[in-house]
């Protein structure tokens, strides 16, 4: 049960993002601006680095729900996703991916930890400046998505099958739109 | 030196914000709303709770921006605001406001920490669900800017008179506005 009354039935973030919509409503712009808006990363690599910091951050709600739009967005590939999350120094990714893992996982811990040598490994990998900068910003971004949906103890559906559906109408509909939904139809 | 080109010299979250205006605008409108919308704790409470994260993930320019804008809503009492930051536990605030900062701290460790009883301890010194959320969202917020500002190495000046001066503007003007100023200048 959450720490507080949501006054709704909706795992994860959701619940939250109905309980209190004035801050739900930018935090959702800044998710779809970073993690649908036109971009050299893909929509599947972007959520991939979401998906590995909330694994790390061993927050079971975001990890599962990011897994599964990465999912969606590389045609069903959910092995790609397993290995991501256990171990992107082997997983089947390219080469510049890898380096803003490693950067992402740095800014996991602490911003401090990022190094001129982690940027300049990803600028050889082909990095730009905006890639590098995203990236950096995904990893802060779901730090807090992460500390928000575990410090308020909410809940997390079981059935692995909850979160394809949901990331398929995520997917087609972006993160502001499918909240909008969900306030309307509380 | 930013690990990246900025193409611009504003120190801090500011230089990331004008290289980025379309994910500095949705995170401006989710600090305006937590930071200075309508609220039972004042705005200098909740700049109290940002700066006291900020100082505890060691980010020097979070934790001095904020602690100037917090200092400068609590009448300019820049020696409460470094009570707080190095000693909530003896500093002369509400007890309510001290429950808070606790779980704040626990956020910014990790979500999972927050236990029902630091909870409970909030409620009993009279927080109500809404403040409760608000803390931790704020603290996760932070948790994103700290690592913001320290992933991608931007600078922060050294002299307390800018922080004065730049916190007065803010205090009065907000954070969106305040980006929006620094964006058509550059």
């Amino acid at each position: 049960m959450a720490h507080i009354n949501l006054q709704n039935e909706f795992p994860g973030i959701r619940g939250l993002m109905i309980f209190r919509p004035e801050t739900a409503k930018p935090l959702n712009e800044l998710v779809d601006v970073l993690l649908r808006g036109q971009h050299s990363l893909s929509p599947g690599e972007r959520e991939l680095i979401a998906t590995y910091v909330s694994a790390q951050n061993d927050c079971r709600y975001c990890q599962t729900i990011h897994g599964a739009i990465a999912a969606h967005h590389l045609g069903g590939n959910e092995e790609l996703v397993s290995c991501v999350k256990h171990d992107p120094g082997t997983a089947a990714i390219s080469s510049k991916l890898r380096a803003l893992l490693a950067i992402a996982g740095k800014v996991r811990k602490t911003g401090k930890a990022v190094t001129e040598a982690d940027v300049a490994r990803a600028r050889a990998e082909g990095a730009s400046d905006l890639e590098i900068h995203d990236t950096v910003l995904i990893a802060a971004v779901f730090c807090l998505c992460n500390r928000y949906v575990d410090g308020l103890a909410t809940w997390a559906p079981d059935d692995p099958e909850f979160y394809r559906q949901r990331a398929a109408l995520v997917a087609q509909n972006g993160y502001v739109a499918s909240t909008v939904a969900a306030v309307a139809a509380k």
